[in-house]
């Protein structure tokens, strides 16, 4: 196996940490953006849409989307379990995961897309939207606070990919100034929590 | 079991055809966003987001995001498979699911809600964002029309929830004027296709 990778994008940190927690040593390929090398045609043909991250697997399948990835890894490695244990379980690891992922993730990353000068030129940038983002991603956060109240991590007392998609999502809000405003004592003492794992950085 | 319903909604349609196609009957119940039963504290206790679907198990445990609904109905009546078989075949449907949901139904689902008068004055609506969101709707039709060249379905020759999920987002697209291009040959007959099964108006 192979992992294409794009080294600040929070969906392949997602995919990241998750292999790191696995114990799993994939090789990766950084893909150079600003060289486009995304968009040449021996990696569109890994993935039309040009994005990373991808699993290449022996056989040269090509698998795309990190919750995608992600799933592969979990079935073919089951230990330990990121993705819960029984039906009832994985279930809701995966509403959170959701959660995290469609509250909270993909806000931040329209608050970077349409407000962070990198992208200007790049594609159309609608600021509004991104404010909004912003404002809506910090709702999120606080009604978060009130939902993981006297539990260790987003489902339950176990680790899951819930918790690498927001940790993923809280690193890019510091990259765009959006921070857990610090009342929400839950949500920084989770934090504090996933980010004194070993495996946060990788 | 029984399902919390909003009848037009996209991802509602979306859990609805699921459990019509593994052929099982589970009570729904509609929830009236408009009598604001969704925003009552005994719904909120089901689902704090306020949001449909939620699948309501016999102990009382909820289960709320469409895609972990849909994966717990999977795990549990397995056949017929509506999300692949083997670990490749999971990861492919997947992948697919996530781009017909990340990159054409997101996106419609933001036409319809920063577009359309019903929304207006319930959220701030950002016009300039709903616009450019039906051009990168209608940018992944025309991508997602190559990719679909000599298949049937969605991911290679079988009907899977990806194929739903698509369906309900062109539903959606019909609603808000976002229609599928009469030269993209292969979206329309593959949307002929599927419209044609018993489970479509489920």
């Amino acid at each position: 196996m192979k992992l294409y990778d794009l080294p600040p994008s929070p969906n392949a940190r997602r995919v990241r940490i998750f292999v790191a927690e696995k114990g799993l040593e994939i090789p990766t390929i950084a893909v150079d953006m600003a060289k486009g090398e995304n968009k040449a045609a021996d990696y569109l043909a890994k993935n039309s849409l040009g994005k990373m991250p991808v699993l290449e697997l022996d056989d040269g399948t090509c698998i795309a989307e990190s919750g995608a990835i992600c799933r592969y890894l979990e079935e073919t490695h089951p230990e330990p379990a990121l993705m819960g244990r029984t039906a009832v379980e994985r279930a809701q690891v995966e509403m959170w995961n959701r959660r995290m992922e469609l509250e909270i993730l993909l806000p931040l990353i329209h608050v970077f897309g349409h407000t962070h000068e990198m992208w200007k030129g790049v594609h159309t940038q609608v600021a509004e939207w991104g404010e909004l983002c912003r404002e809506n991603s910090l709702n999120r956060l606080a009604w978060l606070d009130g939902e993981i109240a006297g539990r260790d991590y987003i489902v339950n007392d176990n680790y899951s990919v819930a918790d690498i998609t927001l940790q993923c999502a809280l690193v890019l809000g510091k990259a765009v100034g959006v921070r857990v405003p610090e009342e929400l004592d839950n949500v920084n003492a989770w934090f504090a929590r996933v980010a004194a794992r070993p495996t946060a950085r990788a």
